[in-house]
Parts: structure tokens; C-alpha cells; sequence
């Protein structure tokens, strides 16, 4: 069976599934998801408005056997920063749309009857709309428990859950991962947009598919081999991701003095020892947890673990470095497990952890709350965000917009989105990919840590803006490209230091589909994503101005290196001169 | 004494006092505002960060005799709207200013403790300043009788209510008027900048000021007359005005079908009676309230008026057609007496109407209230803005953000500005204006309703499209120009359909300065001003895509004429062809 579009119209409830278009034959992922919302979506449209779209497409890979490519790519205009998003997830849903031929999923439309919310379930050529009321009001799990039942432990499922449905800014689509926990979509909003369509659920059949075809196998397995090696001889994505999980990351960037701390006002925090990936995985072993996990079949880093109380009651997993530094250094709370039950939290509700994290470090310079009140944090989310309070819609809009509200001026933000566990001013190379993100601040969009701090492709000197313009453009272009593979991003750590690895996913690629894409077409895609990106951003309404980070980095001075930001605007602006 | 620049500095506490740039000397009120704000303001500022500047100044005809001259101008870049402001207000401030030879009064930087807000004192060459703890929390009214008991009744008063304190987007800068009542500087939230920069009140001296010199009395004076005599003899300033208030619209814009109603869903209302300019002159009359009332010296037309409840009990003055249509259509409140106390309320705050007007509406729309819950609305405003709960933050940053908060789609603003009391899709020459203005929606900076609907300077049908976009350009055009004079913006009228009165208003300036402008110098200053307030907002990150009304007004049909919004982009970025 050839791959195909299915298309869905919330406003009819009809579908069609129709051929792949020539011009979208080569593209999968972010590549795909970007290359239609620029093409279909009125870049002038409100995001939760009839002419926004809702499109899922797994990557090129995802559905082969090649290691870490189980991603999926979901995009359309982000009700957050106004400007185009695309948001990939580990889980299963990659996997299983590619094995039963869904090239791409788009939902356009808003039902006419939107008194209830709708599960769509697709199976192979065929959509079904059925109206879920009892599900209404729920979260992620017990949606989760509902559709298990309904279908198989196999059935992919995508939901989101009250957030999602108040349409908040924070809120996230969820996905089922293997092990039977969520994933999220996260970032910019995307299950805001899922609930303006009114779809609180949708499941894709993993029983009718077969497996992906491979135009040349033993092309495929030969290159897999090497690509796989190169994942797991490489020292980050073979060693410190597997033993410490993302978190492995505090106590790096907090002895790069990058590790923004109470709402961004320094760069270092005194408790840091109590959160890093070290005393977290000792807590893991000794209660009987995993350190290592996969979040997608065929995983070969295993960065997600498994985190256990003190009990050895399970509390999370996929217990990221970004939510840990956002409740942790930024808004001051020590205690690991309280953290770690946030995250949880976070998951069933389906909410953005980094959007979520950083929008508590300036509730407390709002006064909502005060640094290290973890408990508080807990319920705000729990009793507010999930409920719709008014101070749950406050939080439930995001950091800018909560900035807006108490007429802040120290709002850690670029187009809109909270800008993640790095500060830009000690981390410049990542602060340029921050301002010139198509996503808005976005740490995945262009890794730079990996070569200014992790010396991953590399050294670019993190508190010189020598190198770092380069540095984060070649890094976007690429990161575009391996977004479109179905490729995990830490990829890049064996791609940037590995000869032989980006060849292999280049031969993967051309095996699975029987082409010869050259290194220099990867480039060229990843290229061409970033551009119509940024030609999409330019027609909604967004300019080189909205490339900027936060005026009060300028001016203020970030312990201990007591460093400011001080790229031009020029200087932004030729991020975009290629 | 030549007029100077007062310059004060919130971080050092200081001042100086300047001569006026020769660049700057044919500018006054907002050609003055704008081009300062243009000159010396970042366009990439932080609106309530160091870097924005607060700009008063007082029209070119303020201090004069001349009839209607009487507005202050106030600049800055607009923390509701991110692009710039200019905001002009009746009362006593633009008179006393220009009489004491303050051209300009600029405010820059942000004290250094914040720890509780400042009194500004401008006397003759000199600037004081009063830290006001005894302030803090007070609004208006109170802070007006402590100054009219430090200084003297005619001193000018600036001031801002809690809502400006705390920074809220509806917050306005409220200003003394002659019957010691309350105007505001309102739209684009200039009082959160004020509050921002801690200043709660700024009083400007009118014992130590001489009279305005006239270069040329005799052909000021018989200029004079001619103006006087255009204004009291043209229909809508001469009588409809003076007899009905801005409220004789009611009824005008019912029948024209563009009176907007329940949150822009209709273009007539059925209880509309209950609230009209008929009813309103009624209740005066028996109540022994004034029908006519001037905001300023030296008014003719006498458009407000002091409104009395059932025993006779003062409740507010200057209630104008747009917060009734708010209250009233918008929002469903059919009790004139209710709505009139809501609008004594706003003022006493400080808080912008029409910004809190139509905040209501959408509230609706969101679940806060109920249509026509008047009480609830007050509630709202007395005990949840005034103090800042959560839900009063929600409602205090205004339509366009409360409409981000709750996922809404039909949100009625332009640049993150409400929409006035013109529904666009019946009244497209204002539709036009809403959605060019550099000011975000706003009925006053092209008011084509003139044109379009009072046949006032001939006719434009206001269903079509022929003749909006050079009409809505014509007339912002001579706004600009009008504005920078001092004069109320209700000279358009005589100005559209009396060919001596423009000339009369031009021999006026000068013969104040003794120099020799032309009918098309004053468009062309029209035209430099609006080219540089454009070119402030492109730079702040603004684009044509901003130049937009919002989508659900080309898709939803508006009753009674069953119209939509149909101007494409292309037609509207045309406005800007000149």
C-alpha cells in the first residue's frame, strides 16, 4: 500500500484520502508538516479559527527499523507566537501512521456542533468521527485507559486534556508512548488548536497495517549498522544521556554559569546539587526505577528513565532537564520528587513542562507565588490550570502573556514562547537560535550548547559572539532536515563528531525509498524548510523585530560572568543572509 | 517667555529645561508627541522598561483664545498595542502648559527605588518631585482633592488610579477639567506608562504662567471669529452636539444598521431607546443635570454634560456615546442610570471605556457575565480591577488578551486595540480607519463615519467599498494635521462642509506665530506626521498583516445588512500609497 494524505474536515466530518502530491514525495516530518501549513493555511487566520490546520506526519524513517527514528511531526499556525509550529514526539504514533500508509494526517475546519468534543479514530482508508461527552473534562490517562480498552494496548493515541480543551497557550497534544506513558507535542500551543476543533482524542489502528516497505534492505541494514554504531560510541549519546538522562545537563550548565536561576537573574544556582541528573539517578536506583528508557521503539539512547518516590511508588518518567531546571533553578524548589510529581501532573493534564516552568519563575515576581513553594506550584496546576480558574487562565496563557498582564518587564520570552534552560547571554550561541527560531525560543530548533558548552562539533567560545551567528544558522538548517527523518535531535551529537554517521542516515533515507539524495539535498531540505518557515512567520505578521530576545537581557548583567547580550540587530538579522 | 522643552529624568530625579529644537518649533500636541516619541524611543523598547518615554504637549492653538483649542497631546509607545501612541484630552492641562511656555514635557528612565510612586510638580523652569506614599492605592478623585488642597483649584492635574498603578493595558491618564471633574488620556494603556514610571501625579502651576503671545492679535482675532462662527453654525457641532452629547449617535447608528450589539454579532439593538441621546436629554432635564458642559475653555460645541440620578444626586459628566454603546449594545445593560455609574466609576480609576467596554462583551463570550448584567460589571470593575484579583488582571489587559487567555476567536481589535462603536462590516470607511490607524482601532484618528453615515463633507455609501480607502485617508490625513492644533476633533465637521473654516483655523496659527502656512502645508504636516508614526511601527515589529480587522468579520454575516468585511489585504495596504 502507497502512502497516502488523509484529510479531514471537522465541519462536514468527512475525510478523504488522497495520493501524495509529487512535490511532497521527499518530504516527511517537520519537513512535510511545515511545507503544507505554508501551502494551505492563511498565514492572516486566528490559530483557533476555521482556517487553521492540524497536521501530523511521521518522518521519513519513522516505521523502519533504523534506530531513533520514532518521531512525529505535528504543525500549524501557533496560537502562541502567531507564527508557524511544528512540534515532534517520541511515542508510538510515528511508527504506526507510517506502517499504515498515513503520509500525512490534516484536519481542517471547526465542527458546526461544537457543544461536545469528538474522538477520531483512523484506520487503514478510512476516518471515523464518533462524539466522546463522557470524555469531556477528563485528562490524558483516564482518555488514555478509555481507548486501550475501546481498541488494543497497540492503538496509538493522541489526546489532549482540559487545558487542551480551554484552548490554553500551555497546552500540549499527548501521546502514548511504549511502556503505556505520555509523550507531549509541546510548545506553541498545538493542543489549543486541537481543541478548538474539538477533537479530544485520536487513535491510529495498529492492527491493519503491514510493515514499511525498504526499496533496498540490505542497503538499509548495512547503513542502519553504522548509523546505530555511531549512536552508541559517540561519549554524550552513548554514555552521559543513557546513565543520567537529559538531566545530566544541570550540573554542566550550572558550571557554565548558563543555568538561569529565579526568573533568569542568574546564572548558577547555590541548590543545584539537590536536582542534577547525578542525585537523580542514584534516587532512581535505590527505589527501584529505570535510568535508562526508551520514549519510541528502537531507541538505542534511552535517555528517558523511570522515577520511583521514595516508596518506590512510580511518580513520572521522561523526567526531562527542562522541567527540572524550570521548577528546580528557576523558580527554586530543592525537592526532586515534588518536581518530579509535577511533571506527572503536567503529563496527564497534557502541558507544556518549560512553558509551564518558566511562566511560575515570573509568577513569583507577580507575586502568585513565592520562590520554592512547590506545593503551591502543584495545586495552581492541579486546582487552577486543570479547572479554568481566572488565575488558571493567567498561567494557562504563558509567560508573555502573563507579563502583559502585571505589566512586567522581565518577561523571558522571543515571539511570545518562554525561552528554555540556557541563558542566552552566557549561552550565545543558543540565544541567537532562541531570536531567530522560526518557532520562537526554542533550545531543538539549533542546539548551539552542543558546541558551546558540551564541545560537540567543536568549540565556539559561549560568551564571545564570535562564530555564534554560523553556528546556530548551520545548526537550524540542519536540525530542520533531521526533524524531516523521523530522527530523535540527539542525533546531532554523533552526526556533528562522526564522520560516518550522517552518510548513513543520508543511505537510509535513499534505501528506504529508492533514491540517492546526496548530503548537499539534505542541506538543501533543511534549507528550504527554514525558509518557508520564515516566509510564513513574514506573511502572518511577524518581522525581524519579533528576532530579538528580551530588551532587559541588554541592560541587565548575568551573574557570575556578569555578561549582557549584546548581538545588534543587524548582526540577528544576517542569521538570515543564505 | 519662549516656550521650552522640559526634560525629567525618573532615574537621576532631575530635570533640564531646553530650548526648542528649530526641527520642532512648527509642531505642537501630537505632530510634537509623535515626532519626539519617533526621534528618541527605540521602537524595539520594552513599553514599561527604561527605555520608553512619557511625551506631553499641548496643541499649537492651546493657551489661546481660540475657540476649541483646548487639548493636550500624549506620546508614547503603547504597551496595548506595541507601536505608538498619541492620545489628546480636554481639561485645563494643554492651556496652562502652553500658557507657562512648556512645549513639550518629556519623562524618561525608571526610578531607581520603586518602592512607592512620585508627585511631579512643573512650575516656571522647574520640575519637583514628591515621593506620595500616602498615595499609593488612591484613586483619582482623592489624589485630585489632595492636589486642589496643596495647590489651588486651577492648578493642572494629571493623574493615575490604581489600574495605572499596577500597569494594566486599560489604564488611562486621568486630567482635570474645568468643572473639576475628570478626562482622560485614554486608549493604548499611556497610564500603565505613567505607572510604570512611578510618577501617580504630575500638576503643572497656573499662578506663575502670562498669557500666550499672539504675533498678530488683529488677524488672530478676526480668524477667530470666522472659526467660531463655522463651528456654531454647522448642524452636527452647532446643534446635534450640543443638544444630545455625543450620544445623538445611538439612534443614528441603529438605523444605519452599524450600531454594534452583543459583541459584534448584530448591527442594531432592540432596547436601544432605553439609552439613546433622546432619552439621555430627557433624564437631564427633569434631573437638573447640564445637557451642555464644556471639557475645556473656550469650547462652542459643549458636546459633554453633567448627568444627575433620579433624586437630583450628581453621577458623572462628559458620558459619552461610546462607553453607552459598550455598556448598553455591546454589553446589554438597558439601565442609562446603571451605565452612567459605571462611567463615574471609570473615571475615578482611570480606566479606558472603550477598552473596558468591550472587554465586557467578550466577557460574555468567555463566561465571565451575563448580557445586561450591569451590577455584575461594576462589581467587576469596583472590586476585581480596582484591586487587582486575578480575574481583574484578566479584565485589565484588555479585549484582545482576554480573548488569548480563553481561546476566543471572535475578538473585535485591531493592533490588540478595541473596536469602537462602528461596526466595520456596516460602516467601511471606518472599517478602513480601524484597520490603517497606526493607533490601533480607533474611531477618532479618521472618522469616517462623517462621510459614511452624516453625510458630512458629501457622501460615501458605507455598505460598498468605492471611495473608503482614499476617503479613511483624507481624513487621518487631516486628523494628524488637526490634532497637532489643539483643536477638538468635532472642527472636522464645519471643517468638511464650510470652505472658510480651515483657512480660518490656518490664519489662526499664524497669526499666533507670526509665519505663513498654507492650506497644504497643514496636509503635508498630516502626512509627516502619520508617515512617521508608520515608519515608528514597522520598526517595533508591526507589518501590514497588523493592518487588519480580525478575520471572523469576512466570514460572519452582520444583521440587519447581512454584510461582511470584504477588503482584501492588497486594498488595504494601498492606504499607504501616498
Amino acid at each position: 500500500m502507497s502512502d497516502k494524505i488523509y484529510r479531514v474536515n471537522m465541519a462536514t466530518m468527512g475525510f478523504s484520502v488522497e495520493d501524495v502530491p509529487a512535490e511532497w514525495a521527499g518530504l516527511g516530518g517537520r519537513g512535510l508538516t511545515s511545507i503544507i501549513v505554508a501551502e494551505e493555511v492563511d498565514p492572516e487566520c486566528h490559530p483557533l479559527g476555521p482556517n487553521n490546520k492540524l497536521v501530523f506526519a511521521p518522518g521519513l524513517l519513522s516505521g523502519t527499523s533504523a534506530a531513533n527514528s520514532g518521531r512525529n511531526s505535528c504543525g500549524a499556525k501557533s496560537p502562541l507566537t502567531g507564527g508557524i509550529k511544528e512540534s515532534n514526539v517520541g511515542g508510538t504514533s510515528a511508527g504506526i501512521m507510517a506502517k499504515l500508509g498515513v503520509k500525512a494526517l490534516i484536519i481542517e475546519g471547526l465542527p458546526k456542533d461544537d457543544s461536545t468534543f469528538y474522538h477520531l479514530h483512523v484506520s487503514k482508508e478510512k476516518v471515523e468521527f464518533f462524539a466522546v461527552p463522557e470524555l469531556v473534562g477528563k485528562n490524558n490517562y483516564e482518555v488514555l485507559d478509555y481507548m486501550l480498552e475501546k481498541y488494543s494496548k497497540k492503538v496509538a493515541v493522541m489526546s489532549i486534556g482540559t487545558p487542551g480543551e480551554m484552548r490554553m497557550n500551555l497546552a500540549n497534544i499527548s501521546v502514548k508512548d511504549p511502556g503505556g506513558k505520555l509523550r507531549s507535542h509541546g510548545r506553541g500551543g498545538l493542543g489549543a488548536v486541537m481543541g478548538s476543533k474539538k477533537i479530544k482524542c485520536i487513535t491510529v489502528d495498529a492492527e491493519s497495517y503491514k510493515e514499511t516497505t525498504i526499496a533496498d534492505p540490505e542497503k538499509f541494514k548495512e547503513a542502519s549498522k553504522i548509523f546505530t554504531k555511531a549512536l552508541q560510541e559517540n561519549p554524550i549519546s552513548g554514555q552521559g544521556l543513557p546513565a543520567f538522562g537529559t538531566n545530566v545537563l544541570v550540573n554542566i550548565l550550572n558550571e557554565a554559569g548558563g543555568l538561569p536561576t529565579r526568573n533568569f537573574r542568574s546564572g548558577s544556582w547555590e541548590h543545584a546539587e539537590n536536582i542534577c541528573g547525578e542525585t537523580m539517578a542514584e534516587n532512581i536506583k535505590a527505589r527501584g526505577g529505570k535510568t535508562t528508557h526508551g520514549c519510541h521503539a528502537g531507541c538505542v539512547i534511552q535517555c528517558s528513565q523511570v522515577y520511583n518516590g521514595p516508596e518506590g511508588e512510580y511518580i513520572t518518567s521522561g523526567f526531562e532537564y527542562e522541567t527540572i531546571w524550570a521548577y528546580g533553578a528557576n523558580m527554586g524548589i530543592e525537592d526532586l520528587d515534588l518536581i518530579a510529581r509535577i511533571d506527572g501532573l503536567m503529563d496527564d493534564l497534557g502541558v507544556d513542562a518549560i512553558e509551564t516552568g518558566v511562566v511560575f519563575g515570573l509568577a513569583v515576581d507577580a507575586g502568585i507565588l513565592a520562590y520554592g513553594d512547590g506545593k503551591r506550584a502543584y495545586e495552581l496546576i492541579a486546582n487552577d490550570i486543570a479547572k479554568g480558574t481566572p488565575l488558571g487562565r493567567i498561567l494557562g496563557g504563558g509567560t508573555h502573556v502573563l507579563g502583559k498582564l502585571y505589566g512586567l518587564v522581565r518577561v523571558p520570552t522571543v515571539k511570545g514562547q518562554s525561552i528554555p534552560a540556557y541563558d542566552p547571554r552566557a549561552v550565545k550561541g543558543q540565544g541567537v537560535t532562541y531570536a531567530t527560531s522560526t518557532m520562537g525560543a526554542d533550545h531543538t530548533a539549533g542546539y548551539a550548547v552542543a558546541t558551546n558548552i558540551l564541545n560537540s562539533g567543536g568549540h565556539v567560545d559561549p560568551l564571545k559572539k564570535e562564530g555564534q551567528i554560523e553556528l546556530a544558522r548551520n545548526l537550524q538548517i540542519a536540525t530542520a532536515a533531521v526533524d524531516s527523518t523521523g530522527m530523535c535531535i540527539f542525533v546531532a551529537f554523533p552526526a556533528l563528531d562522526d564522520p560516518a554517521c550522517l552518510p548513513a542516515l543520508v543511505d537510509m533515507i535513499n534505501a528506504r525509498f529508492g533514491i540517492n539524495l546526496t548530503g548537499d539535498d539534505v542541506t538543501n531540505l533543511g534549507i528550504k524548510i527554514l525558509k518557508a518557515e520564515h516566509a510564513f512567520n513574514l506573511k502572518a505578521g511577524l518581522t525581524s523585530a519579533d528576532d530579538r530576545l528580551p530588551e532587559f537581557m541588554k541592560y541587565e548583567v548575568l551573574p557570575p560572568h556578569n555578561v549582557v547580550w549584546d548581538f545588534t540587530g543587524a548582526e540577528l538579522d544576517s542569521f538570515w543572509d543564505f
